[in-house]
């Protein structure tokens, strides 16, 4: 058995690394969206031409991003979604709901402090870890039995 | 024709209203969450018994409010989808990503500030509006081909 | 907003009716299996004839009630299912099963003293439930927001 | 043609052994739940954290054992439900429902003491055997056209 | 609740009509396929042009069927496929197929004569009848619960 | 029995019309897109307000069109595309490709000149006319069995 | 591109063995029903227990061949169906029903004899053959795009 | 991650071979509807036998066609739709509609010129490009997150 798992949500701390790290010994495959935030912004224009409006920049951009979000989404058999501490964040509660609709396993990943606002969030996952460690060892124990 | 509307997200303005009552002489049947903010927070302990741990009280009632938005959301053919200055209003955009992953088409509602944290969600869209005057103008042409 | 509610399991007590009671005023719409113990048992070979093995005797009625069970559970909204104190009431956790994979909102009706070996099956519910009273109270606050 | 086999049900007896050392030779690719009955308790809160009510200790293992489960069932061609003489066993009869939501080939296991009440079960089913013997016959017969 | 029934099959005989009279006090909506037996050969050349080849002739009126045929299958809940003692009957046993893939609940009408030869398409069935009077005895046990 | 019929394409003559009050007598609803050609290019900046750039401007209104557009195909029990001697009518293609994905019934409705381009949208069709009565026909036969 | 082809249908003459043969050198995997005539009617009380009455004798084997034939055409991205001059071959129709409603590229395989009773499953098909080597010419044109 | 791309449309200039060699170093597996024009169009007739009919000459060929066509739409995480200058292509925007309705992500490639008549089209895709070289860039970047 292997387990196609994506990576959602913040991309400006290393929660994937220690993720994919941690669990580097199992039969895991993980995917994610580009972590480079300019990239993430810019792909839109850089490659189909510049826009004036700043809306529509970010459209092509996003649409962009949306080719490899969808692909992570649909072939994972679970999905980690990380809230932060900074941003607003939407992108990664609309890929949990996304997830949802599609009857992925959802695993949150967030701080306490965000328990009430992620409650709906929360509501919808199998999973909710404060740390990468425990995503970790859900995905240990899920594969193999084993508890840390 | 008749459409099935759905209103998710912010609870506390009135931009329900002004869009129920903008297309009172429409073919539209809307639905939306329990907007009672109070009520909403407490459904699942005040019905089921209350909780020691706050986390759970939480989720005792968002499992009971989903009850509602998914049906609102599977009934739906449009699924309005309003974002507000206030709170992270995360579970707005998880069911914009939930309505996204159904083929619901979506309208979102905000000001032009949230443009950039909300361009995935923007991009799943078929029409952002910016005030509720306009969701009501494109229920009626969606419905008379009638333009404001 | 018409729900549709599918009231499975245990047929020797009178929660069914006094479910039904309490939800006089709410629009709702039940469904249930046939409960009268002896038609459900014998209506394979009441209408299409005799069978000398009892295990074709039960697969005959199982599968007529199939017809009306499967009707049931695909129109509703919700799936109230309920586990009583006697038998194995393995048709109950099928029904329960059968319901979440289709996306079904589950609610389960039992006493405390099965939550160990409910666990599974209420992991997969929106609400857990202990008494008919507390389901009628869930279906009036999904429907109209109003707490008991 | 690989078959996908996933093995739901009693953990107490040796019934997986005997099928997957009887299949050895045969095409097939098996799955189960975690069978250590305590790690299977208690992953939850090993993982996650403890909880002082025993309801929210099980509702965080059931939850990480679904992530399992989930991809088991979805992914199997084949979900043979075993039913033992202990316990309600109300998980076994809800993966039943599960799987034959989905379409998948159900095959029951389990003794002739056991047959009444399973009959809603067993109808769904595609084979309703007695012994792990049988289920290797059956998987042998079906990847192979050979006979016992 | 009312059954939706689509009457599939043998078109030389009056089963339908029994059927129906027979269900008249029923909440049951029955639909079937067009039982004109020349008016169902000829329909496409007659409104679309004439065809030199018998091949196209039979091509053009069996789409122009499928047109009915499909939407009394997937609106049905119930499919009732009639097999006589003349003509092969290649198209009862698609709409069969057709119907079982689709997840409607099937029930079969013919003579025990066919037993063998349908063993695959009963297998398939929820319930085998060999008289129309049967089927109503069917509808109406699955409606009120009622025997005969 | 209540036919859901889309018509979609051409908007320069008047064979909606001709089908509608052809067909006015049989169980048909009809729908169809906004057929004001002005009001169906510019009601996204009508409504969402003007873009410098006519890609965006075509954009917005395309998308608000597909509202009504994906409403009106997910409905229909029939989908009739017409094809006529103007315009590239693309959308007319992708509809009837939108169609025969969700496994709709496909009329198409064009001149024999365009039989060899349209060969792979007419080989999905279950119906080719070449004239607008000769659909109000099929819908006739289909409801009612009676040919012309 | 690797074709998963299933051939269904007539079981007395060598038409798979011809196609599989004139495909050896086409990427094209198959899968089939067990062809043993006597294993296929038998299997299912030889695995699983005698029968007194032949309905159930039939009805036990018929089951245990569908996880076979099930699993075949749903792995499949064509099936193909024979049709032989003998017997009623109900089941090879079945199967062609259940092909075309889960969408697969259906072709059939028969005489010319069979064009008017076949018409309604000819006419779900992509293609219609009259020998298995047109059905290896198929295989061999959709692949590589090479013609005879 | 493998991203499987479907090259529909124009099949008059080298667009194909510019992607596949540009794109020589990514992880994408291509397929392609049957490019030879006149085996395209006769493919039907050559293998099935001749038709007096251009119309069904035609159709014979579309649907062998279609074969090729639905598996390579149905396989692929990314279709592609190019426009070129010449012919109706109407084939093309039907297989736009067919992916966009199986939830595929699309990516149309035109000149600016068509802008107008494909905005529908247009509207429905992830990405619109008016050259080989920028498809190439986009399915780098989703695969790797580098900018050219």
């Amino acid at each position: 058995m292997t387990l196609n798992v994506y990576l959602s949500g913040e991309i400006h701390t290393d929660w994937r690394e220690q993720i994919v790290q941690g669990a580097a010994d199992l039969d895991v495959s993980f995917s994610a969206p580009v972590t480079d935030h300019d990239a993430s912004d810019d792909c839109g224009v850089a490659i189909l031409g510049a826009e004036a409006d700043k809306f529509w920049h970010d459209r092509k951009g996003a649409q962009m991003n949306a080719i490899r979000t969808r692909k992570g989404i649909e072939d994972a058999d679970i999905v980690v979604v990380r809230f932060g501490d900074q941003y607003k964040q939407w992108n990664a509660a609309f890929d949990a709901g996304y997830a949802a609709a599609l009857g992925k396993s959802l695993i949150t990943l967030h701080g306490e402090q965000h328990n009430h606002p992620l409650k709906e969030v929360d509501a919808a996952a199998l999973a909710v870890a404060e740390t990468p460690g425990q995503v970790v060892q859900i995905l240990e124990y899920v594969l193999t039995g084993k508890l840390p």
